[in-house]
């Protein structure tokens, strides 16, 4: 088993179980760029292993619909195919959207299954049982792995949501099953252990909406994830409830919504859902909007409506907006700059801090404790958490029963030996980061976002000089441009300063010199002004020399 | 009044009241930059409303000791000068080490107040009286500021800790002195407005310091904020019950551990304190280290000792972490990977998710309600908090009697003016940002921020061409450097083709064109190559186009 992602990171889930000369991929998703990714659109798996192999991959199965599961099929599968990939409908429905958009649809093999009907999908040397569990999309499931070396049960993101809106329960008589064929590994969701008891099912939510709904005297916003369906039902029936209509706002998540729909995931009975332009044209207490957002991203509906900018809609006094969703680690500046501009715009703000707003996807401690109860496996490998979730977990994991060195931590890249004596990290595989920059893919890499890093903190500044190929005299320069680094307009001193320095330093150079070595010219020139400005300013942009020969 | 700081944003307070001739000023504290303010230090609060009106400050009052009230004093001070500034004995002892660092303390005239004796300060038109509140650091005070418009009560970063590590209770007696005079306005704390309850007293954290220091068996780390004395006073005494020394690692906590026990704000009657050389050369089980670094900051002794590059100290398995803060918004990033980087390294780690280990300096909802209640203003400002938390304190106004027309919000710059008949934001000053980067103060503005935002996102391409001045010729070039836009060793063909473009759009200009305007070729330069560049890779770097005269 090798890990491409899931680990040590949020986002990016994707595994490959290899025995001998057959090979399946589990999952295919992006991560999004963490802060000092700078300017990076999205990270894909490393899947230069799969490359080098492509002729023994049997099968891929997507356990569901979310981004970090399956964002990176349109950028990887044209490498993997032909290969058939297995999901069930809503997220085959999801992943078409995707590879429609990417012009690979007609390429694809997608093969759907029904959990229900409990299929066993042979491939290669693997049997392959998905299982339903819940989580914040719809038809998710994981996977009961059969392999010469035992069944391997992967959980998947799931919680235990007893009252799940959609009504589909996690398959517990199916994971029971598997405990009494004997579990060799679980391989555990992990990600939300550090909270205790039992993820409130996400139902309660619609005791806000309600509580929400009946107060409010203007329109009503419901900024939430595109693609938690479960959310945008209970705003519909909420809506309903009380004679208001539901528009959506945001590419992504209409695309969710008519796809939902259209599948049967999404149920209007009573016709509120419409579109927006139709919205614009209702009575304020008969509108609500549901908006994608929630998580602060500048260009997305609720941002550009907190601003001012959005096209469409503007916000003010009356409205109330709720934010339906709980600022991932790293958004919550942008999240909350959007909440602060909201209520100085005067609308009524609802968010984590005033109601219960959002509840987890994922399992706490007690529901981790019950899938290890229902399978009891013989080995354990926390999955999709950081290595904090990671240690958590082994404890809990130790608490039911599964000795210290049946517990394995893997970490992207891993290879991990799953035989009948054991379960252990035995090598590792390169498998980095490959970043998404505009329509380049793998061109943007580590040297490329570490001299983002040095211009986003002291900026740049080229120096550039004319020599004459002939005698080796500057025929032209030191010239000076600078961006990022000091204003120019106002530093005109500091620049003329410097010229000067580097003019003095290349005199004492060229004269009696005459050489072709420019290299050596542009390392002085370099070096000179880099001593000179950190003397002047303490800081150290980055220095770029230009010797033209003419 | 004027805000020159203080709301909006957390951190960077500092206000002044203005009457005729009078101005007094209250704190003078820096921001530490977000996100999006690359490469920059420190934030000061923009002062040149003040410094156009110096022979009018007649004093400036200092609350207490953090950063975001006292951290400006260095850069701003000698512009203000000479004016007496008056604060308790360990606030000025801060500030005393900020301005001999400076080489300011000789010119400086500082006048300590103790609260406890109640002093009514002349400063104008205006007469001070500090008293003592609970606050996450020892000796902090609120003001009672009376006016010719009536008393004003500057609460200033409080809660009401009914057990307080230094005993010294807020001075709920003044508060009701001040009610019984009447109080025209209160400018309340409302930072920690959104939890409920009381904040617990921060002698809670002494019972998981026992805890976890009767558990473990190797070093205990305790990291925090080096301002936060009473939690190293807590970590002495548990210390001291438990047969271990402490050590302080990281120059800002030594120091404010310094100076407080100078002042007798720290006491260590066992003798405990040690120095870290002395903590390396005792039994793993006798030592604690108090470090800095508990918000990630990557320079701090925690980053550095979880990433393994301490210079003194090498953590690992039997070693145990109490990260004694929760992230301040923004951090949590930063916070998260030190941790997970502390697990890796087979510590264990106690942090906000597994037990309390820190308590917030700031009042909550009761609380503020209390402080309404003990004054009984008849105007309120909301003041240190975002916008959310001012609109949330409005509420909890109104349910404690004040109409809303007597609350006031304001912004950095509003100018507030209070009469006997209103208090209203009336007119706006001039009073942004001014960055400190490097030794550099205010030579940093906008513009350099937005250039280093663009450069992070796409990087910088440069194209230089050489031109005979007489014929207007290209001699030399076009040559392209590049940074932080492609790695150039994998991207020939790109920058082959850009420059071919060039070459093109150049040749189609000067054919027939022979010309000076080095400008307007310039801006053909860089309109060819960025457009090229987007059609290849959608990507939009900074074009800097350079041309030579020779």
């Amino acid at each position: 088993m090798i890990f491409l992602g899931g680990l040590a990171e949020i986002g990016k889930n994707m595994f490959l179980l290899e025995c001998e000369e057959d090979i399946i991929v589990v999952d295919c998703g992006v991560a999004f760029p963490q802060e000092e990714q700078l300017g990076i659109d999205l990270v894909l798996p490393d899947i230069s292993y799969l490359r080098e192999r492509k002729d023994r991959i049997r099968a891929i199965f997507v356990t569901h619909g979310h981004e970090d599961h399956i964002g990176a099929l349109p950028y990887l599968l044209p490498d993997l195919l032909p290969v058939p990939l297995y999901a069930t409908p809503l997220t085959l429905g999801l992943i078409t959207a995707k590879l429609e958009e990417a012009g690979l649809l007609s390429r694809a093999d997608l093969r759907p299954f029904d959990p229900d009907a409990h299929p066993a999908i042979a491939a290669g040397a693997f049997t392959v049982e998905p299982f339903r569990v819940t989580h914040s999309i719809p038809d998710a499931v994981g996977f009961g792995m059969t392999t010469p070396a035992g069944l391997i049960v992967h959980s998947s993101d799931f919680k235990l949501d007893p009252t799940p809106i959609d009504g589909r329960l996690t398959d517990e008589a199916k994971l029971e099953e598997f405990r009494q064929r004997g579990v060799r590994l679980l391989i555990s969701d992990c990600v939300h252990v550090e909270a205790t008891g039992h993820t409130p099912s996400e139902r309660v939510i619609g005791e806000t909406y309600d509580r929400v709904f009946a107060a409010a005297e203007g329109r009503i916003f419901v900024a939430t994830f595109a693609s938690l369906i479960a959310r945008v039902q209970q705003v519909i029936d909420t809506a309903a409830a009380y004679g208001r209509k539901v528009a959506t706002l945001g590419r992504s998540l209409e695309n969710n919504v008519r796809i939902a729909q259209e599948l049967g995931y999404l149920t209007d009975a009573e016709g509120v859902l419409i579109e927006s332009r139709e919205a614009a044209q209702l009575p304020d207490e008969q509108v609500v909007y549901v908006v994608t957002g929630a998580q602060g991203e500048p260009m997305a509906a609720l941002s550009r409506i907190a601003n001012g900018d959005h096209r469409d809609v503007a916000i003010g006094a009356g409205d109330t907006v709720i934010v339906s969703a709980t600022p991932i680690p790293g958004n919550e500046t942008a999240v909350f700059r959007v909440i602060n501009q909201l209520f100085r715009a005067g609308a009524e703000v609802i968010y984590g801090a005033r109601a219960l707003v959002h509840v987890s996807g994922h399992a706490s401690r007690d529901e981790l404790r019950r899938m290890l109860d229902l399978t009891r496996p013989r080995h354990v490998l926390p999955f999709h958490g950081e290595h904090r979730h990671m240690a958590l977990y082994a404890d809990l994991a130790l608490d039911a029963g599964i000795p210290s060195e049946s517990i394995t931590f893997a970490e992207v890249g891993d290879v991990i030996e799953i035989t009948p004596d054991k379960v252990a990290v035995t090598d590792r595989v390169g498998a980095g980061y490959v970043y998404v920059d505009g329509v380049t893919v793998g061109a943007v890499g580590d040297v490329v976002i570490r001299d983002r890093r040095a211009l986003a903190r002291d900026g740049i500044l080229m120096v550039i000089v004319s020599v004459d190929r002939d005698t080796g005299q500057i025929v032209a320069g030191p010239e000076i441009a600078t961006r990022g680094f000091v204003y120019l307009k106002e530093a005109g001193e500091l620049i003329d300063a410097t010229k000067a320095h580097v003019r003095e330093v290349l005199g004492a150079y060229t004269n009696g010199h005459q050489t072709d070595d420019w290299g050596y010219l542009s390392r002085q020139i370099r070096d000179a002004t880099a001593t000179y400005l950190f003397r002047e300013t303490r800081r150290r942009p980055m220095i770029l020399p230009m010797v033209m020969e003419v």
